[in-house]
């Protein structure tokens, strides 16, 4: 896992898919920032989004569906409505049925980083709830991996 | 008040402001459209940008700020993630501490409105709670004053 | 429809079925009370708990579900978190397909309502996303008749 | 920290403070069960309701307010509207400015937990947004004190 300082260095070249979401009033609670509650909402929103235009998720009908099962957030900085937040998104890791998202959060027109999390969603078949044994279905897969960090290459 | 056959013909056109809001992954409900409280938020969200950027709202500290007393919304046909909405909003009526604001709803790239509603809210003081004899201040006004609908002109 | 001050007088007898909702944090906005979007999501929640536990409502695979086609409400005092609600409801009218309720916000050991507000109710085929010639089902309507509010009887 | 193992066998016996928390139709998403966002809602729900009964804490006017700089979750089962959850809190650790709380989300009438997370919060002054040298306030730390978990005690 990052070291919190390589976290907070985090740019948006880091990320292969970034999309502009616009804070809503309901979002800063009473000390006029954004909620962090918030910010697992919006980590959401660009992994789904991502999953039904490129992996061919269908929510309501998909055999496949991801459970999240283990999250986590990092807050550097906070942002206040009505500022817009840009998602930026990439894929750390991927198992057999299950895929690690990292996910970071910018305001627009600002340079560093907001926060920096982790998702980690297993993929379950809708009939049963459970993995199945062969993994993840290849649509998704191939989807996730268009996006997946590669290894530093080794400078020998 | 305008017909319900009025609001469901409303389009772009009708309203001086609008702004793009990206739906999150939770405004879908169980049927797979955005749930109707939604709808609220994202009216109080354009509501609240116009009322910040053009009439001097701070909302931490302004002297005086808006209660909402009254909303009502038709819903014409439904949107769903990840649809992005258009907020379009005018104002219908200013009193002396009250306006009445309408709002609609739109999806970017479709033609027809989706929902048309209104808020009525009463602009208080901070210290009392109570709307000032004297009226909502000068800088609020004429910033609603620009988006305020014009009464159809008589065709002598 | 009843007129503002009838609303304003309106206790917990005049309701039949009542639950008990505690705020959240984030359900307070920049004022410190709860923001007037979240008494939508409150009266959304009473109605469909009642759909689910006595008109049979199962969300995910009922061959009708509920649309809201019109909501409207009034706000005569505010609450904020850390209090409790109560979320009264009843059913003031039901049509072939439609159902109107009134649901009223009342904090807990407090006398005065807070709000009172209706939503419309489309009931619509799930296949088809369209009413059904002959109307809601009769297990819903059943239900919803249970609480149908009682007109006066006439005095002779 | 405590292994995954630990926290799954976690029951309410191990938290001092319970709070129930009826869930609403909106917490769930299109797979029928609470969208794993909410969970943070519903940790921050019961952290400042502690913090406001038991701390001191004023959100719109205490000179100290926590800010939220970490936080993490990990899900074991899921949970679905109409239930009650019951939101169960402790204090892990206790530093200068900072505390350590766990959370943990059961289902009433249920035994087994549905998911345990930690929230680390910094106090900051509310004139600088920086912790203050002194650390957080007194009143803070005694109520943040009456719900530590208590180290094991040597078996000499």
């Amino acid at each position: 896992m990052a070291s919190k300082k390589d976290l907070k260095n985090r740019s948006r070249e880091d990320y292969a898919y970034i999309l502009e979401y616009r804070t809503r009033w309901s979002d800063n609670d009473m000390y006029d920032h954004m909620n962090n509650s918030i910010y697992n909402f919006l980590y959401d929103s660009v992994i789904n989004d991502y999953l039904m235009k490129h992996c061919g998720l269908q929510p309501p009908t998909s055999p496949q569906y991801g459970m999240v099962v283990h999250s986590h957030n990092d807050y550097f900085a906070s942002i206040s409505f009505p500022a817009c937040a840009e998602l930026a998104l990439r894929v750390n890791k991927i198992g057999n049925s299950s895929v690690t998202y990292e996910i970071a959060l910018f305001e627009k027109g600002v340079e560093g980083v907001r926060s920096v999390g982790e998702f980690v969603q297993v993929f379950v078949d809708r009939e049963t709830g459970r993995p199945n044994a062969r993994g993840m279905n290849p649509l998704l897969r191939e989807g996730l991996e268009r996006i997946l960090v590669k290894p530093p290459q080794s400078k020998i």
